[in-house]
């Protein structure tokens, strides 16, 4: 049977303000008009059955991420004790599938992404899901790229090897980190690559061997966690099990070393909203004639493609400013160049220094 | 006897989101530690007794202005019932200056002015004070310009007629506008203008004659409101008399007219504060290392040359911006180009057609 695993532990330190140790990425209206987890949640319908479907996060975010899936069939839920990276979190969610579904295949995907269509979405992960289940196969879903992009990783694909539901299937020749811009170009021309989506299918058994044989010590870990589920030892185990565990991921453990890989070219609308630039141009169809993006009450005079989101109580007004983001919070308010929205992290990481901690 | 007659009926809508049509420029504390208001009362303490030093505005700002004087003994205040301009308002004051004392001389000064240092001041204070306490004179005080400023008008300075408190005093050639860049630098280079401070001193009789002279309908008003001071229908004609006046400014009904003028040499340190870009100019001792400006709770992460105010609550977080103002309240937050500083004005007149009154 099929099990969704929906990685949600992150904080998303770059969408700051917004986004705070208790109100993570996966939680916020990003994209969409709900909140990413609950529209990550909805793309599974009729794909995965909700009983089915289990949210992995930390214990901070369980109340949140439960708040922000009402009103629907709450899924399951595990909170991780601690970060250990996504090698850890998905033999987590493997040895719960096991427990309760030895062949389970188990597709593993982030919560805070924004794709569509949800139609197309479906088909191309059921043709991965298919794949999975009758091979031992580690199937990724590699996003055709509409353009260079320097931020995201890559999937240099083989030979192709199957097509299901109009969704051709390869070999995968290897992973690609971050290329330079130059590199990107070259990729994007050679159409051999992918981006790597982060969206993973295989049987929970095909996963779990990988990691015992890549990982000896985090599969020991798994397998003493497996058999404290269910029974009155298992919080306690689980954490004395994944407090000594080395950070690492799922790519850098398994992925890059595996031999048996397979991608599915996913041709629906991908991005990882990686930040509040990230945000403009996903929301760039609801641009005026400036360019500009705004939500809640505001005023803009000789102002250009700049996003500005406040709420209707707070006024906020900017004049004579262009590739501006404003994001106005009840506590707190960002204002960054749009070529900086990667450092926003780099100042919740300040506000962490000075503890600042009512502000993260 | 000398009285003092402040003028604090702008509403200063340059320092929007802080100023509003109820928390006028005047009662702001910019540019000291202390709101403009009481800034200017206290300046001239030693030099105009409080009790007779009135604040001339209008009835909305009596309240907040009231507010901002405190702690202190209180001044007069007289309340217009319409703004109708300068003229008006000091032809106002002179009449009541001349029911309570008919040779008094009246040193009329605006609120909303950051002047230095105090003690300097009021030597050329007494200097105008004498001048015009022993002539018939309209004594106006003209500021040295430190740079050829193109937002102030300026004073054309005739020959030398005296020498008060080591303060030069000249025959008035005539007023200008404010001048283009090259025409600012001639004046700079010539030495023979001044800025025109607004800060005036007459008597009370010689500023009333000026404007029976020049504005005879004006003057034939201010008698009718004369005639009912101090008794039941006070408030009643002033209403009546006010309501249909011209509007118009003093240095247009009366300077560019009168033949005896008079100007102090002021070699204080003066600045009328105009926009949020003037505060940055006027803050610019506070300034870190990299130009900022910052009071509240803040956090610059590579920003150049920027204003930022807040208060210990709400934090702003900046990123890759150079000269930018950002100014946060409560309910309203700016963020604008130092360039565009004059536009906040237009900002708020847009506001005023949306009819966003609460942020007025």
């Amino acid at each position: 049977m099929i099990h969704a695993t929906i990685m949600a532990g992150g904080t998303g330190k770059r969408f700051w303000p917004q986004s705070r140790t208790k109100r993570p990425k996966q939680v916020l209206s990003i994209g969409g008009p709900r909140p990413m987890i609950a529209e990550t949640l909805l793309r599974l319908e009729g794909l995965v059955p909700v009983e089915r479907t289990t949210i992995i996060t930390n214990a901070e975010q369980v109340a949140p991420i439960m708040d922000a899936v009402r009103p629907g069939a709450p899924p399951n839920i595990i909170a991780e004790p601690f970060g250990r990276d996504t090698a850890a979190c998905i033999g987590l969610a493997a040895v719960h599938v096991r427990h309760v579904d030895p062949d389970g295949v188990m597709l593993v995907l982030p919560a805070d992404q924004v794709i569509g269509p949800p139609e197309r979405y479906r088909e191309v992960m059921a043709a991965g899901i298919q794949i999975a289940s009758q091979s031992d196969a580690l199937v990724t879903f590699g996003i055709k790229p509409p353009y260079p992009a320097t931020g995201y990783g890559y999937v240099h694909r083989g030979e192709p090897v199957a097509e299901v539901n109009g969704a051709p299937v390869f070999d995968v020749h290897g992973f690609r980190e971050k290329p330079s811009r130059e590199v990107a170009e070259e990729y994007l021309e050679s159409g051999d690559y992918y981006w790597n989506s982060g969206i993973f299918c295989w049987k929970a058994s095909t996963i779990l061997h990988c990691l015992e044989r890549f990982t000896p010590e985090l599969y020991a870990a798994l397998l003493r966690i497996e058999g404290a589920i269910g029974t009155p030892t298992e919080d306690t185990v689980l954490r004395e099990q994944y407090e000594p565990l080395e950070r690492i991921s799922i790519d850098y453990a398994v992925m890059e070393k595996a031999e048996t890989i397979r991608v599915v070219e996913a041709d629906f609308h991908w991005s990882d909203v990686g930040s509040w630039a990230s945000v403009a141009r996903l929301r760039a169809d609801e641009a005026d004639g400036q360019g500009n993006v705004a939500t809640g009450l505001s005023e803009l005079i000789d102002v250009e493609d700049t996003l500005v989101l406040t709420d209707d109580d707070h006024l906020v007004g900017v004049i004579g400013l262009r590739d501006v983001i404003v994001v106005h919070t009840d506590d707190a308010t960002l204002v960054c160049s749009r070529d900086s929205a990667e450092h926003v992290k780099q100042l919740v990481d300040a506000l962490e220094k000075k503890k600042l901690d009512a502000y993260l």
